[in-house]
C-alpha cells in the first residue's frame, strides 16, 4: 500500500511525517513523498534546491523508522493539487496525507486551496492535518 | 484508539464504514458512530427515528467484522460540525472519518460545510471520503 504525502517542508511537515510513519506501520505500507512546483517562469532555481533539501530531510526521517519511501519532485506545469491527485491515481495510492492550513498575505489562517482541491478530487481517502 | 465516524446513513456511509473497519483493524481501535441532529423545533421525530435506524444498521455492519463500537445520537443544539469536533476532543479520538460531498438544492456537488468545519477545527487528523 502506497501512502502519498503532499510535502512542502513547512511546520506542518513534521506532523505529516509522524502520521505517515504511524500509517505506514499500521498498513504495512510505503511512503511516496511528493512535492510539486509549477516549473517554467513561475519557479526559481532556489525553490527547486530548497524543495530537494526538504525532501532529503524527510527521507532521512522516514529511513530512521525503517519506512520504505521514495521522493518525487514534480515540476511538470501542473498545480500542486493536480500533481498530487494525478500521482495518487497513477500510482494507485491507498491514501493521501496533506496539511490543510494556509496563511494569507495578511496572516489570516485559511483552508488551503490545494487541500480543498485534493480532498474533493482525489479518488482515494485524504487524511488532513493542521 | 477511538475512531469517530460522522455518520448520516447516506450513500457515502457504506464507504465510511468499510474504511472504519480497515482503520479499526490496522490500529487495533474501536469505532464511535456519531450522528448529530440540531434538536428542538429544527428536528422532526421522523428524523430521529431514521437516524436511530441508520445507526443500528451501521452497528450491525461493524459487529459482523468484530469491531468494537458504540453509537451516539447527539441532539444537543449544536451544529453537526460542532458536535463532531467536540465529541472527538472530549473522547480523545485518534481520528475522524467523514464524507465531504454535499448536494445543493439544484443538484450541484459541493464541499459540505460540516466537513469543512470539521477539517479545520478538529484537533485530530480527519480522513475524508467521497
Amino acid at each position: 500500500m502506497k501512502i502519498l504525502v503532499g510535502y512542502r517542508g513547512t511546520n506542518v511537515g513534521k506532523v505529516l511525517l509522524e502520521l505517515a510513519v504511524e500509517h505506514a506501520k499500521a498498513f504495512a505500507g510505503e511512503v511516496a513523498l511528493v512535492t510539486s512546483l509549477a516549473g517554467g517562469e513561475k519557479t526559481h532555481q532556489k525553490q527547486i534546491v530548497e524543495a530537494e533539501k526538504n525532501l532529503d530531510e524527510a527521507k532521512r526521517y522516514l529511513d530512521q523508522f525503517g519506512i520504505k519511501n521514495e521522493s518525487h519532485l514534480l515540476v511538470r506545469g501542473k498545480t500542486p493539487g493536480e500533481d498530487i491527485v494525478d500521482f495518487a491515481a497513477e500510482n494507485s495510492c491507498y491514501e493521501i496525507l496533506i496539511g490543510v492550513k494556509s496563511r494569507s498575505k495578511v496572516g489570516k489562517i485559511l483552508f488551503g486551496s490545494t487541500a480543498q482541491f485534493v480532498i474533493l478530487k482525489a479518488k482515494c481517502p485524504v487524511l488532513s492535518v493542521k
